[in-house]
């Protein structure tokens, strides 16, 4: 195979805040791998909190890809050759949606069908950024498509975060989710949390800062389902997970790729745990290889190709709420 | 898609015994699922143990079938109309072989490399039923093939359980692991235990019987691993697996196919569990499908085609011990 990666700048529709991060734009890397007249492409949508960056991503793709089998089908020797490397997830991530999107290709069929799975899954939230609360119940009226939940970003160190839900609540009816991303201590989100279910938010993501070793108590103590993703990386981390959590947030660009977050979501299921798969701020090419894998899960977060403002990689169907994987071969985008 | 299934006796090489079964033929069911000119086919080898049998396997088949979707590829559908119905996993464990063949042939692509799998696995064991240990230790000397490795089938009421194996020992070198199918009590497998460790016995299956309360006592004490099996059926039995063993026997017949086993897997690897594959007595029908999904596994007990008399479907290749799924379009045999 010939393996060719570049960074790319994505634009933002508009500013996006949560607990840590302010952003107006992305750096992705798009990742090609070339094999008997078929091309397959990847994502990687590289996490600043874990010290990647679209930089040293696109230099990982580069410096492994020599090391790379020939065969395009042969995934779990891909998967050990990168396993031997630490971190950047997000670039194993881009290589195994452009070996997963090539194979599609060399067979004629679509990813999630080669799968097995379904071409369903649960309704995408829409994400809101963290803002003042007047300012967060006016962008619900500038949601793009036609999503039919929407997610909060909270964590706020002002106190706030209850007044943004209630202004969100006043100009919307749909289902509500937030996110503290580590946000709270433990006695913060005790407090808020049972304001936030009188509001009918249906679950939080991590309340806690990743680790804090109050997890345990806090979800005995929470009145709403407490779903982890700072926490949740790899399938090493799932048990771990469940004893924090009633659910997991897996993202390809955290567990490195397709077949790990499907052995993750297999895992959470054996754990009696919650399944939600949420993505970056990521082309269509990126959301694709996430909802191939969405009829596996119970809750969506798959936004980012609509937080974008021209999506290089159209493809993925926004039906009824649901984003849907394309019904052509590979990942089907572009 | 067009469902057929037919009953077929198996004759064993020689009497097979174990704990609580005596059996000189096992009869199986052949399941063949036809489309598009091609035809994949599957066995089914009930376990009498959970109250099925070949002709239930097969009434479950015809029954079934008229309800399949007609989308050879469609295994999430598949999975989600045969879980509606309870028990019979043999019988399912069929169609889903079935249906893993016929794909692989619409695609042109043995199994194992369309599930992004090795045509690898670890050593598989040849298993010595129960008997006398002179008898054990005689038979040891007619094992077919090249195995490197055997599995002694213990769990006697008689109290020569250790006898078995020093005789065993003294006939072969090769590594050992036994299967005492339920047979001991915490005190008794105590009491064997440390003795088999002492003669280089690597892991002991299914000690207790199934659900003994005694599980996590007998885990926290033994000198050697267990693997549990009787214990073990689907995904939902892994995590209570993980209080009582330290590794899982997953069998196809029990799991209801190679997809629930791949999954059950992979929440073994979250649990830190050992993964063995096991069968039943089968042809190289049932033993290539289990084959296919050696290479995610720690140990294999793939002999059934090799205690049969005169398989109908070759293909599967013992090669230095290692039992390797065929490299031909899906299940590969016949």
């Amino acid at each position: 195979v010939e393996v060719t990666a570049r960074v790319t700048t994505l634009r933002l529709r508009e500013t996006f805040r949560i607990s840590y991060l302010v952003q107006d734009t992305a750096d992705v890397v798009h990742v090609a791998v070339a094999h008997a007249q078929a091309t397959g492409y990847g994502e990687a949508a590289p996490f600043e909190r874990y010290g990647e960056s679209a930089e040293s991503a696109r230099a990982f793709v580069e410096e492994v890809a020599p090391s790379l089998p020939d065969d395009p089908f042969a995934f779990a020797e891909v998967e050990a050759i990168l396993a031997e490397r630490p971190g950047e997830l997000a670039a194993k991530a881009a290589i195994d949606a452009a070996l997963h999107d090539l194979q599609g290709k060399l067979l004629g069929q679509p990813t999630w069908r080669l799968l097995g799975l379904r071409r369903a899954g649960p309704p995408s939230c829409y994400t809101i950024g963290m803002g003042d609360p007047d300012e967060m119940a006016r962008k619900t009226q500038r949601v793009p498509g036609d999503f039919r939940r929407l997610k909060l970003k909270l964590g706020g160190k002002d106190g706030l975060d209850v007044e943004r839900v209630r202004a969100v609540r006043g100009a919307v009816s749909c289902p509500l989710q937030v996110d503290a991303n580590e946000g709270w201590t433990v006695d913060e989100a005790l407090d808020v949390l049972p304001e936030l279910q009188s509001l009918g938010v249906e679950y939080c993501e991590q309340p806690l800062p990743a680790g804090d070793p109050g997890g345990a108590q806090l979800r005995a103590r929470s009145p709403l389902p407490i779903y982890v993703d700072e926490d949740c990386h790899l399938l090493s981390s799932v048990a771990t997970c469940a004893e924090v959590a009633n659910g997991i947030n897996i993202k390809l660009a955290k567990s490195g790729g397709i077949r790990e977050a499907i052995r993750m979501a297999n895992a959470a299921r054996a754990l009696g745990l919650g399944v939600m798969l949420g993505c970056m701020v990521e082309s269509g090419l990126g959301i694709s290889a996430a909802a191939q894998i969405g009829s596996l899960c119970d809750f969506l977060d798959l936004d980012g190709n609509l937080l974008i403002a021209d999506d290089p990689w159209p493809g993925v169907e926004l039906v009824d709420g649901v984003q849907l994987p394309p019904d052509r071969p590979g990942l089907g985008v572009g």
